[in-house]
């Protein structure tokens, strides 16, 4: 589930190392040459300014057009919590997984609802909940600004003068589309810095839920199941983006396909992939593999640990904690497939085999990029313990810290020119910061304490019980008494339950300007203040180490653009690309898995497990259970299916359509065979998993009995 | 619960720093001397040799006779397994707690029976089931052999001559007792190497299992109630000591209290505590805070997030792992509580105090001493790591594997003369070894894989995926391939399951003896073979430097003495000690504990927690709800209780007894504020939890019906 969802990096990034097919059939097999593996049929996160045209029509015999393109570009969203989506309706309707909107659903509960668990059925559109902090985008036009963000750095500039040009440059860049367009402006990194392009995205801040399927049916197999095929979950749910109060009126949405989608067919897949490492070098794969992913796996088990106990104190502790939960459990399985594909002596021998053939042939221009990036990740290795704590904020897992610190650094920031602030606070994204910021969200007390006893154990652990900062920090007490005083005190923050009543203060903060939170007692705030100057120089630092490195990359992705021409897709940054895959099944350990599983499946899966927590059907699905199982169409639905389509996380709520461009599926997982993706693609086994589009339709139709919903996705309403 | 458990360790260990009551009570308090705190009241856990009867009759106004003390000694018995319990019958009847059964009554099990799970009654005896590989112990007599032990070692001596010289002399006393006696004898280190004792235990290894109640009875609350209070849970089962086949006539057994435990009552416990760290210097406390701790933490944070995705896989998998899960979880929880502890600035500065104190007015070769310790302990920081892995075996955790080191070393070390031996291949250990070596517990292929492949890769991400070692173990293959690869290859174990009838080659290699070993083509007989050079070179150096430091422990003991004289006990050693306490509540955030609860209690927690799978009452406790509600005496039946006696990790089972030495109890827990007793006893809040003999009478009676074993243990058959 949630492996697809993402966390939007601030790190740059760069692209793909593959070799195009095109130097492969040209038959390029010189000695001493490089002998690149062939890009596979349906390899590729490509964008929709430079769709791979010419390998469609050669492989898959089509020819895609640009109203084609536009009407699935524009009918794609992206959510900001970090997943994809698709408009479905004219009236703003919008298709996405359950799983990434399980957060803005959870945090739209209280006490005596649990929308999360139970599901939510609007029966009107008054009905409909106001999401807390959702934000919607909606791609409208890319521009290449790879010059101008080019030219204003300069080769005699140190690193740390040249992150600061080039901060500027995009700032401005952003701040002037901002103005000419009222959109959204984002300049993105691509090829780990070899292009930057400018994203203008349609943004929705008033989401409301219109539907979603109860966590067990959405999430049916948990743990257990997650990135395994077959599968059986309805991992969807509805919001409905609105403006000015009033549901949305889209120029483009998906119809759903009039026939579910068949073995062998062609499918394409449209949405936002975090984040992929396979233009990296080896020096960095190797980082990942020995030092970022260990750290992020102890990192996720320990969480997994503290949410799993929190979790099962009472049921109101398991509503408050389980979506994070099931998040963790998700990223931490992600994290181990990850590690094993960089295990795999084969993947990577791979990798370094072809790194090793190009660096053979380099210019030492080349060659000495090679070793600028290497050097730059040593530098990031050796400052990544604190910075993690610091400015990662591992060691202050509470929503009020990451509030505390946005409040001292809006505050700070915002007396510095737009183009020297950090870049979150840049004035074209002021009113995303300020939706996050201002989140009606209801937080609770004792939550925050557990977490963040915990997190500031982990800060003693990491620095040592003596150490000076630590000692500042905890202030004479033990980690939970003063986790307690600290959360107890701060007023930073909407609070839920018994305490709903305490004040408030960040609005008062936030726009008394520096003044205000220089008067403020606020021990949370105290803290952020304690820890800022360390915690900004350590961002300062890295920042540099990842300038020099994005240069770098610069400079190998010219090389590569002259090997690769236009064959090159840059690697996953959490915007909108198009993939595309046939539905085909695969053989593992001697079976051959079908490619789709259908709703008999689904109950011959929950009779084989009974007595596992995971595969407890929920309620209504037990009571309604005699009367589906006798419904022979019913059961024989598809419910969920595999395709080739090259995906990973960030994907999770992707429409997935047909040659005409009709909603045939909403990609969900991959399976665990694919999870080496972030490294390099590979159509042996691994696969997308996605819920067939008939599959919902029928389980709207016949279990949830949503007959407007039904009639206003199939337009006619 | 398991918190009480506790695992032998190898590592020799030292006594207590805590100052005695009389030095205050003499006014001892000069200028520039040391203040010393003085001992709680309830403080102590006591050797049965040295029982402290002047603070008892001082402080209690009781007298304990030898033949008290004797009685109680032997009827209390030690779970090599790592736990506590006592003979309750003429008959051998042993009460323990469930949890300290629990491995054994889960490998009783198969895909059809569950004991763990839903609990066993014997119909008769014999009905009574077989443990695979439990083996209890009585202790018989205590000897105290400190100088022989200490004239092996002399000043001129490496550290490596001395490991060698002290294990030469314990393993001849320990022969040389077994051979005169017949018992189990084992030459144990008190106050860190202060002095020697060598202990006989007679030995039963023919344990049947004869009652077991439902696991969510046992351990009602689950994670969320562990180490807390107040408490409901029937944390208790029976096994029978068998001698030639027939049930055992022991000399000595616990009366059955005629009235229950009263507030205020002075109690007894008779245990096994398995560790403490009351004697370490600060420096070695600063290491298990800043560097053992936090490993462990993180070892077991990893260990529950494998063994909960597994568990979660489906009923089966739930049964393999689920009390594995539970003591993980118990022993997560327990780390935390002491290191919480160790992160208490007012625990860590008093002892931080009282050695400054010590330190400034000692001789120089007591101030050389704690040097010694310091760099010695250094020593062990740094090869920590890989001993962890290799010798520790944290890399390969695997069943299999162990059996595979234990076969390859019992070989090994059987060319050699007993006294040179590695310790646990001597021969007055050698029954003992075999009843594990030659367990007939099944072991599941799937489990095993799933262990050792996380170990595997636990082994990668800690070594780093380019290092020598690591790719010789993989050997080419990623670690779940090649964790798939040793277990299903592998022929060193029973198999449950569909491969119960693979052979088995533990017996024929053990026997064979060199040759057959280095024939043999087992693969992980070969892992074990590749790491055991460096595996035993890690252990050489770790012994060294744990001999430098029991030098000069022995050197700090000798100056305690002299200032503490009797006063002093030594660090637990999971040895039989004699603890004593009062039923007493204690205040909490404001609110007042009352030390007893009642069935009442527990079925309004039920209630109050509705919803929560660990709050869910067995099926046969749910049918006979409303009986057992309606029965006022049942329900004012008291069920657990709190005391102040002075119990730690290895006490779970321990009998509690009232001054005429009948069981009014059996400790299961200890509350959340006694985890830091690790360090220093505490009896503001800190407490001791029991299962009341009378809740655990009535369950028997009304809701199990065990007419048998209710009349055996009344003396009734």
């Amino acid at each position: 589930m949630t492996h697809l969802r993402t966390r939007r990096r601030r790190t740059p990034s760069v692209g793909s190392a593959r070799w195009p097919a095109a130097a492969v059939l040209a038959g390029a097999c010189l000695l001493a040459m490089p002998t690149p593996p062939a890009l596979h049929a349906d390899e590729g996160m490509w964008t929709f300014n430079t769709p791979p045209l010419a390998r469609l029509r050669q492989t898959h015999g089509i020819e895609l057009s640009p109203a084609w393109l536009l009407h699935l570009q524009q009918a794609s969203v992206r959510f900001n919590s970090g997943g994809s989506g698709a408009f479905v309706s004219a009236d703003g309707l919008v298709l996405t997984n359950h799983h990434v909107g399980a957060s803005s659903i959870q945090k739209l509960g209280d006490a005596s609802h649990d929308y999360y668990r139970d599901g939510f059925a609007a029966t009107t559109r008054e009905n409909e909940l106001r999401c807390h902090d959702l934000e919607l985008n909606v791609l409208i036009s890319i521009e290449d600004v790879t010059q101008r963000v080019t030219k204003a750095v300069t080769a005699d500039m140190s690193a740390d003068a040249a992150v600061a040009a080039r901060r500027t440059v995009m700032a401005a860049i952003e701040q002037e589309s901002l103005q000419a367009t009222g959109l959204r402006s984002d300049v993105i990194t691509l090829y780990q810095g070899g292009a930057y392009h400018l994203y203008r995205f349609k943004k929705y801040t008033d989401v409301r839920l219109v539907f979603a399927p109860e966590q067990q049916i959405a999430f049916f197999g948990g743990d257990a199941d997650n990135f395994e095929f077959p599968r059986f979950d309805l991992d969807i749910c509805f919001f409905r983006a609105y403006e000015d109060g009033r549901p949305a009126r889209v120029p483009h949405h998906l119809a759903w396909a009039r026939t579910p989608v068949k073995t062998d067919e062609l499918v394409f897949v449209s949405g936002h992939p975090g984040h992929t490492d396979r233009g990296n070098t080896v020096a960095e794969l190797v980082a990942l593999r020995d030092r970022r992913i260990p750290v992020e796996l102890r990192s996720l088990q320990r969480l997994e640990s503290l949410l799993a106990a929190y979790s099962g104190e009472g049921p109101e502790e398991r509503r408050q904690a389980m979506h994070e939960l099931f998040a963790v459990q998700n990223a931490r399985k992600n994290r181990q497939g990850v590690l094993a594909g960089l295990l795999d002596p084969r993947i990577f021998a791979g990798r370094r085999h072809t790194e090793e053939t190009i660096r053979a042939t380099a210019t030492p221009q080349v060659a000495a990029a090679y070793r600028r990036i290497e050097q730059a990740q040593q530098d990031l290795d050796r400052i990544a313990p604190r910075y993690r704590l610091l400015e990662g904020a591992a060691a202050f897992n509470s929503h009020f810290f990451t509030t505390a610190r946005t409040i001292l650094r809006a505050v700070a920031e915002r007396g510095k020119p737009n183009g020297e602030r950090l870049r979150e606070y840049r004035d074209s994204n002021r009113e995303s910061l300020e939706l996050q910021l201002f989140s009606e969200r209801p937080l609770y007390d004792e939550f925050e304490v557990v977490k963040l006893a915990d997190s500031l154990t982990l800060l003693a652990m990491e620095l040592g019980g003596d150490d000076e900062l630590v000692q500042k920090i905890l202030a004479g007490l033990p980690p939970r008494d003063r986790a307690a005083q600290l959360v107890r005190g701060t007023r930073l923050g909407r609070r839920g339950g018994a305490d709903a009543q305490l004040p408030d203060d960040r609005r008062p903060l936030y726009d008394g300007g520096a003044a205000a939170v220089a008067a403020s007692q606020d021990p949370m705030l105290a803290i952020a203040r304690l820890v800022d100057a360390e915690s900004r120089s350590l961002r300062t630092q890295a920042e540099a180490a990842a300038e020099i490195k994005q240069q770098a990359h610069a400079e190998l992705a010219q090389a590569r653009f002259a090997r690769e021409g236009d064959a090159a897709y840059p690697d996953a940054t959490f915007t909108l690309r198009l993939s595309f895959g046939t539905v085909r099944g695969y053989e593992e350990e001697g079976r051959q898995v079908a490619p789709i599983t259908d709703y008999a499946g689904l109950f011959a899966r929950a009779a084989a497990k009974a007595g596992s927590p995971a595969f407890e059907l929920p309620p209504r699905w037990t009571r309604l259970r005699p009367t589906l199982t006798g419904d022979k169409a019913f059961l024989a639905t598809p419910l969920n299916f595999v395709s080739t389509a090259d995906i990973i996380g960030g994907n999770s709520g992707s429409p997935v359509v047909n040659r005409e461009a009709e909603l045939v599926g909403v990609i969900f997982d991959g399976n665990i065979q694919s999870l080496s993706r972030g490294i390099v693609y590979d159509d042996a086994q691994g696969r997308a998993v996605s819920v067939d589009a008939a599959g919902v339709m029928a389980a709207l139709e016949k279990v949830y009995e949503t007959h407007d919903l039904v009639a206003e996705i199939r337009g006619q309403q």
